[in-house]
């Protein structure tokens, strides 16, 4: 079986995910195989091969020129905007990577994308954060509609995925609450201001390491926590979920040397924690900076490392945890998520 | 759609079961139902009813009389052998929980139930760690031949379970190698050990809190974990493991002070560690107290805390961690694997 995958959006997570294409008679059965059909990017190109874009090739072009429509093939098509490839090219999945803006509230242009995928039936993966949080419930509505999946556990944790371990795995354990420490960065930065380093070193370092973003302001105030728990929530809760600018949420820049003193006094870490639990009428969520004693499974985790604190009511409380949250770990979650929809597993 | 289960076994995971199937409603869809249409002892009699057997009422009776064939039940029929159950009974899946003997390397009668299951194409659930450890390859080709699966989540660190996560989750994840502390009567006694305490102490203190059993002999000297630890290799590794006996098996009887003192020196914890690791001919297994550091995410969970580290190729190191290893929580996996079956899930 060919899945024929249309990509939109080509950054770090759609250049690993081709990279992963490298590399898939390792990964899968003889007779499987996925194909870049289509490649769509705002301001570097696109391209359609019937045939497949041979993307060893595609990853060398682009590396050299900076444009993803340097590549010469016979039989492609150049310049194709995003939306008409959706709306008129043969392809079984549309992978939507293009980055919408958290702040503005903005989630286009992935959501138009996804509508014109489910108006054709197609089902959508997605690393794109802002459409999830801010349209979960619109994609629902239209997923359902179609009759086909969407799937976004590239959107959080992708070094511990567990959005699929929730709903399937424990399906049942019924979920009562969550905590999670969902940025690396913040992590990251929060190890160092703890050793003694400023705000500004830590996120020089932090970027220099390659883990920030240029503008890290959306980790730092907590604004990136608070959409990807707007995701958990909307997907494991089953309740209606405040909007985003209806809960608190706080970043770590007004951390005071008190705070960070009384942290390490307690033999604790700090930690951006973004947390639901169940309230008379529904769900609440916030985020904010915490002290977790050493008794805290999040407290344990060093650096970067990401972590998912599920309580629920059959199972206790689980831990999940994972190193860091990589473009390669993001790609590899649309990998599995393709594969998914490959197996016609629902959700 | 009514899922008809046969129950062999009834110490206390049985009973949990029981408790689970009380208050299905509230996790089942309207039109769903699972019933317990048969019930087999060793020794405390057996049960069967087409109706499906009340369980509330059930679990009163054996718990004022000991036996399950004191419930008082028309047009039920007592006595039957479980063999002929399994070979004569209308039922759906077979739940597996007699206790086989590790130690003696004997995995009946569960093994024959079992058999018999596949020969009528019936799928099956199971708690026995013994028969899944001593008996997995024969299990994978009867269940292959007859077309039906057999899960078994209910052997393995049931607090947190990942053999389901492992095989479908991050299914291309590619596993490399795996630590795990399967033995949450060994964190307990050690962590014990570490504040001072006797062998013998720590034991009766796991004893008195129910956790261990009356003869912990298995758990403490790392049968218990070697045979979770290959249930683990054969499920997830997909190459030969080295049988019972053929890899190095330590239990934690023979701490000296000196390496408790280390431990404490170093401030990481001991902990009974099962590992594998990938080697030129295959994998290699072993059990055995280690010193880990504090670094390691295994050091970091506390009390009886299972933990599972898994080391892929595409996600790094992913961590699962769950409190405990409850009877409710084995009970629990039986009714996840239950309903994966249900759900038409191959495995």
């Amino acid at each position: 079986m060919t899945i024929r995958v249309l990509l939109l959006g080509f950054g770090s997570v759609g250049r690993n995910f081709c990279r992963l294409l490298e590399k898939q008679e390792a990964l899968l059965e003889k007779e499987e195989r996925i194909l870049l059909a289509g490649l769509a990017t705002r301001g570097r190109g696109s391209l359609w091969s019937d045939d497949g874009i041979p993307v060893s090739s595609l990853l060398e072009a682009e590396r050299q020129t900076g444009r993803v429509d340097a590549l010469s093939l016979a039989g492609c098509k150049k310049g194709l905007p995003a939306l008409d490839m959706v709306r008129e090219g043969e392809f079984d999945i549309l992978a939507e990577c293009t980055s919408g803006n958290l702040k503005a509230m903005e989630s286009e242009p992935g959501f138009s994308h996804i509508r014109a995928a489910f108006e054709r039936k197609k089902p959508v993966v997605t690393t794109n954060k802002a459409v999830a949080a801010l349209r979960f419930e619109d994609i629902e509505i239209l997923s359902s509609q179609a009759g086909v999946p969407w799937h976004f556990d590239g959107t959080v944790v992708v070094g511990a995925p567990f959005l699929d371990y929730a709903r399937r795995t424990i399906v049942d354990a019924r979920i009562l609450g969550f905590e999670g420490t969902l940025s690396a960065t913040c992590n990251y930065v929060l190890d160092c201001l703890m050793e003694g380093a400023s705000l500004d070193q830590a996120l020089m370092d932090a970027q220099r390491s390659g883990m920030a973003e240029s503008d890290p302001a959306l980790d730092i105030d907590g604004w990136d926590s608070a959409a990807k728990l707007m995701i958990v929530a909307k997907a494991l809760m089953g309740m209606p979920c405040p909007a985003l600018g209806e809960f608190p949420v706080k970043g770590i820049r007004g951390l005071t040397r008190a705070v960070l003193a009384e942290a390490r006094r307690s033999g604790g870490k700090i930690r951006l924690l973004a947390r639901i639990t169940r309230s008379a009428g529904g769900i609440d969520l916030s985020v904010g900076p915490e002290v977790l004693l050493p008794s805290h499974p999040l407290s344990l985790l060093f650096g970067p490392t990401n972590g998912a604190v599920i309580l629920t009511e059959n199972l206790g409380e689980i831990c999940l945890s994972g190193t860091g949250s990589s473009p390669a770990q993001a790609a590899f979650a649309l990998w599995q998520d393709i594969r998914r929809i490959a197996r016609g597993e629902k959700r």
